[in-house]
């Protein structure tokens, strides 16, 4: 039985946080959200997080006018036709990435890229067109990474959602929608860390925090963090992490020199890159032992910069392994790792409510914290619409 | 019951092809080698062939007077004190690498590079000096790879010693000491190439061809192999290679592109770099498609030179894996690829026995033909004492 879609559903407007200018403040906006067409649904956003990837894009030229955001809960408002996997009420969290079901990836346990589906910059996956328009000069607004959250009201494809139950706490949910399955996939699905490994996270954001969870939660036995921030290194240790390293404070040595001490000379096993900075990368790689080394690379560069990695040190053994949120099929395993976190905890990441205050936290844990407060201050001026919220963590370990 | 050992044993005299200037032809020389210490044996090779990293090292300054050579087979002459695992005229695959069963690598199913005994550059590995010396001036000769098997006698520690049966056919047993089990292993045991898969090798010297054996062993459906050399085409389609692309022949186009074409547009799921050259592996890692994508790289670069890989691509789901000789743990694999040949085969390489020819044939495929066509020649100027042989390839399939 068809759902009331398309054809009963009108356009909607509401406030949206739009980029118009590459790296300048966000300006609250109305914006005309047209109605999901087929495969498509409408959501109200409940909440939604910023992650590093939307600074990155809201700072290169070529976006804009755009609504970021896409890490995010939300309701569904409506539907458009074809769409049996939901239903109005329904909350949901949009994803970055597909999952149609039907592709050689997505029947792959190999893949979690759908090559159906994939992300169009700027447009709606399916048909290449936006359902964002200016409510006053009626210019479209580009769409980004398919989520757009950064809205009171979006339009998501449907294998760009997945169900969570309705108890499920939704700043919480929202984190679950690409940081947290991002660090925790890399650790669980990608790496594979087997118990008793040693392990170091390079970059302690809420990507590598998730790491080292992840990390934890397979039975690694040492788990080193690296960062210049030496704040984060109590967070860690809750979540985890045995040993930190700060690389401005290494006597000289370099951090893989440092590594490699740590874990008996020869390396750590798995080495994992949260940052998207290949001079990262390949220290990382250089700290990750000969024989079976993985470098697990998460982190996304701006500048599509290649990574140098010195090929006789590779072949003893080594490998570099690239992914894109974690390895998660997120139909797949956001259900599952929202049934890991029910065991309740923390969190760490700026939530923004649309609607008031829920909880506030002084303590922002992001490496881009003068980006993000750009971002922010354009949200916060507005007032009460939108409210900076708690910065917490997710503890799948309840410690 | 301990053997005959060191006490018994004696220096001998014996000739072997010493690589004295980097570059230039070797000299045959009669050398002394002195008898085995503890935990090592001595050989009398039986024959020996060229592998592209004897030519890479022989080219380099620093490594001589050297006396190259890792690919061999020969009967053990004599033993050191402690020595169990083989006997007096056993007939033994010296090899590159060693295992010595007692260390984390060796202990693991996921690394093939002990770590207790690795290779010392130009030395034994054990107690770091040399067995060969010149019998006109005294002087010590380096050893390679703790091999040396370009002479009629070398000592070599039983960690680097694996014991075939004695009917295996010894020009066929050399092959395993290196080429054929490093491609065959890279298939079968690094990459896991997966049934129905589309595989492509760049490069089809001995490893190339070995690596599209081991590929259709596992269940490729399509082999695509890409060399200069178009002669190398047809022994490449006997050995299960289903498509050839030479990249001198495209049409302006890249061979990435080639191969896109070829797949459906989403590239290969497997690309083996058996040449050593980073733009190479740059081209083989372009050539992978998104979601799983593996690039093996088997080729040792003679220039410790970068690989350059786009980190927005690679982490699209991609990874590259270094190996050292194909993942092969010597003495649990050779014995087994051994067992798997005794079907009866052809073989692809220059075999040079010790004792007059055994066999001839016209044709030396290898991409460095000039390079060892120096060193044969050095060798062949000698006359009969070691003649060079046939050029054929291990066929485990027996087509």
């Amino acid at each position: 039985m068809e759902q009331m879609n398309t054809a009963a559903a009108k356009s909607i407007r509401c406030r949206a946080a739009v980029s118009r200018v590459a790296g300048q403040p966000l300006e609250m906006e109305e914006v005309e959200v047209a109605p999901p067409r087929a495969h498509e649904v409408r959501i109200k956003i409940l909440c939604t997080s910023i992650c590093h990837t939307d600074i990155t894009f809201w700072r290169m030229e070529g976006n804009h006018p755009s609504i970021f955001g896409h890490e995010a809960v939300g309701v569904v408002e409506s539907v458009g036709e074809h769409v049996q996997e939901v239903a109005v009420g329904d909350m949901v969290v949009p994803v970055f990435a597909a999952q149609c079901s039907e592709c050689p990836d997505c029947l792959s346990d190999r893949s979690n890229l759908c090559s159906k589906l994939p992300n169009v910059a700027g447009l709606m996956p399916r048909d290449r067109t936006t359902r964002f328009s200016s409510v006053s000069t009626g210019e479209p607004i580009r769409h980004f990474l398919s989520v757009s959250s950064f809205a009171e009201y979006t339009v998501v494809d449907i294998t760009y959602i997945v169900k969570l139950d309705v108890g499920f706490p939704p700043a919480m949910a929202c984190l679950l929608s690409c940081g947290i399955s991002t660090g925790v996939g890399a650790a669980w699905k990608v790496a594979a860390v087997e118990p008793g490994s040693s392990v170091a996270v390079f970059g302690l954001g809420a990507v590598g925090l998730a790491v080292a969870q992840g990390a934890r939660m397979r039975g690694a036995k040492r788990i080193i963090g690296v960062d210049l921030n030496p704040d984060k290194f109590d967070v860690g240790k809750r979540l985890g992490m045995t040993d930190f390293i700060n690389p401005n404070d290494t006597g000289g040595k370099t951090v893989s020199e440092v590594i490699k001490e740590m874990t008996g000379g020869g390396g750590a096993d798995y080495c994992f890159e949260c940052i998207g900075s290949t001079s990262v990368m390949a220290e990382a790689f250089q700290s990750t032992r000969n024989g079976w080394g993985k470098t697990i690379l998460l982190g996304v560069s701006g500048n599509k910069a290649p990574i140098s990695i010195p090929s006789h040190e590779i072949l003893r053994g080594r490998s570099v392994i690239g992914s894109l949120f974690g390895g998660i099929k997120p139909k797949n395993d956001i259900p599952m790792l929202a049934q890991k976190y029910l065991d309740k905890g923390k969190s760490i990441r700026c939530i923004i409510w649309m609607d008031g205050a829920k909880e506030r936290n002084s303590r922002v844990f992001d490496s881009a914290l003068a980006s993000v407060a750009v971002v922010l201050e354009s949200i916060r001026s507005e007032g009460q619409l939108w409210s900076l919220a708690g910065v917490t963590f997710l503890d799948f370990l309840g410690v």
